[in-house]
């Protein structure tokens, strides 16, 4: 998605590619193969070409990179955005939750656990104890889309997980499990010399702990609330010095939980420091899309506007399709949906897979969100009369 | 500027290329070299590959294409969309006219010329005795961007012409030169299936026979007129079989010669049937682009939303630059005009060649303009002080 404003700003993109088949090398020329984890895989991907100039810039779609390498790559002249000391506390949620409680960033409860079974039980019992019983077990690294994530209510039941951390796994937090309204996400752009914009603060909807819908703006939000989300956004970009597009979740809370009815604020849950899904309206909502923004960012370039163009747009999620292939799909879906944009990522069909996303803009939220959901409902084979009265 | 939108639609492109450094080869994977004039190179192009199925459709970006071997193509079951029977009237002018006349369309007077020195020149006498001294003499295949027109107003001005086309090069044909009052387009899609959509008229500005400047919509134009400059482009469009994107460009000129202030009509000045310059704004400034618009009709898709997404766009054309490259300039470009949607074309730079435009969206036309002028005139390394006054 990054390719057609690299092409209208006439920025040349060379994408590391995990096979020759994948969406990325669909649309870039120059597309390797190699893995992320290979150090001479990306150290070809930036080197001069034809005698030409090596790469102005490196930057990622995802946060699994070798950052020995990165830092190595920097002394050497490489601009690399963001650089490995701000991506650390997008890698390892340890790290994050540190970073964040250093910068005063509202967080839920939390507590590391040591990497023994029998010393982290003990700790997790005591946590569980001090948030009333319930937590959010979450491996430090390499977790996403809901993978990685556990809801405990007994210390029992991290112990595969606190044996992998005491053999050298990844580490293991837990976290209090928060009586969230609902989540909210707020999109932040930062550049080298420090221009920073944020979009307006969405609401996203999470299904089985992966994103599947999300409304821009959020709906019914205060505005106090927006502006400390946003507030909260750049404060992290800023203080963790993180360059490019960085998305933070949030979790939209009661102020005094004595009032679970009254006004809200927001706690940190994740941090995503790349264009990421609760973005994707922007392609088609604002006056600037998250990679458009994300590029003039790391290359060191003003930054656009972010403001919207209607005052709603809805994306929906095609996550997995009971269709043999999504294109059969297009002409019913264009024909009732004169509005949608459709977006399709070129992947092969797999239950409960990210295959593309549908977005709406309008005047009308009922209006948007039957569309985006009618929509997205038939590119997955769904019943799209189900759908929209849902 | 195709290959977004297909991408976004999950279409697999593939495109015939003049060379290895063409725009288009930049951002399309699959894009062998090859002459639209070969008969093999689009063979080739529109066969399976890897055992897979051949093209669902061709499609072409110019006219000047070889109508016997569409025809064959057509024969043995490929799509070719717009179909040689349209095609043949944006390639020949006199086709054109002939087949506008036969339509009802209104267009300046006009004569094929004889293909001889003598006969020409006392036919082009005639002619300039009946339209008032002046008339434009164009070649009927081959010209563009004011290429194979000329303006005359002695009858042995077209001599070289003459004698090209007595000697197997391209007919000549004389036009009224129209005392029009501005140039206008309208853009219209239409599919196999016969649906129809036509965007908002707009305003085109030429200088030295090239678009410079289009305004969407055309200021000031009354409903009547847009209604049936619209009018004109369904029947030119169903009139002649076209499907895709349809082109029409118009004179706005005086009902009533007599009363030159007065109310305003239209005659169609040319036709392209493709995506066209006058159609640039509709990729930032409209729903649906006349790029995805164009996919979408080639294969019969329902069609997509015309509607503006901004009181105004205005759109610049980048037309050549006294810079040493155009991406230097991006930093001043994008600071100064945060509304600015730069689109450069990745071509080398020469005098006067289309590299790139600029669209601007807003409710205010004049600071629009103002910042679509000021950003073109920057990458053009003009001094933008002047052009924003001008």
């Amino acid at each position: 998605m990054m390719a057609p404003p690299a092409s209208e700003l006439g920025v040349r993109l060379r994408v590391l590619v995990e096979d020759a088949a994948s969406a990325a090398a669909q649309v870039v020329t120059d597309a390797p193969v190699g893995a992320a984890s290979d150090d001479d895989a990306i150290r070809d991907l930036i080197a001069p070409r034809d005698g030409g100039a090596p790469a102005s810039v490196l930057t990622f779609e995802h946060e699994h990179v070798p950052n020995a390498l990165l830092a190595d790559l920097i002394e050497h002249g490489t601009p690399v955005r963001p650089g490995p000391h701000a991506l650390v506390a997008a890698q390892d949620k340890i790290v994050m939750r540190t970073r964040l409680g250093a910068l005063g960033v509202p967080c839920p409860r939390w507590r590391a656990l040591p990497p023994s079974v029998e010393e982290g039980t003990v700790a997790l019992e005591e946590f569980l104890a001090d948030v009333g019983g319930q937590a959010v077990v979450k491996l430090a690294r390499g977790g996403y889309d809901g993978k990685g994530v556990r809801v405990v209510s007994g210390a029992g039941e991290a112990d595969d997980w606190l044996v992998g951390a005491g053999q050298g796994g990844p580490l293991v937090l837990a976290e209090e499990k928060v009586p969230f309204r609902r989540e909210l996400a707020v999109l932040v752009a930062r550049r080298p010399s420090g221009e920073v914009r944020t979009w307006p603060v969405v609401e996203s909807i999470q299904r089985d702990g992966v994103c599947a819908e999300v409304i821009a703006p959020a709906p019914g939000l205060s505005g106090d609330v927006g502006a400390r989300a946003r507030e909260i956004a750049v404060a992290v970009a800023e203080g963790l010095d993180v360059t490019g597009v960085l998305a933070v979740e949030l979790f939209e809370v009661p102020a005094d939980p004595a009032d679970p009815a009254g006004p809200t604020t927001v706690l940190v849950n994740e941090l995503a420091m790349r264009p990421h899904n609760s973005g994707h309206w922007t392609i088609d909502g604002s006056a600037t899309s998250q990679f458009e923004q994300h590029l003039r960012a790391v290359l060191d370039l003003p930054l656009g506007s972010t403001a919207a163009v209607a005052p709603w747009t809805v994306m929906v999620n095609v996550l997995g399709s009971a269709r043999p292939d999504l294109a059969g799909a297009l002409p019913e879906v264009l024909e009732r949906y004169d509005t949608a944009r459709v977006n399709l990522y070129g992947k092969d069909i797999r239950p409960g897979r990210k295959l593309g996303h549908v977005n709406v803009s309008g005047t009308d939220l009922d209006e948007v969100r039957a569309a985006a959901r009618g929509a997205a409902a038939l590119l997955m084979g769904k019943d799209v009369e189900h759908v929209e009265l849902a």
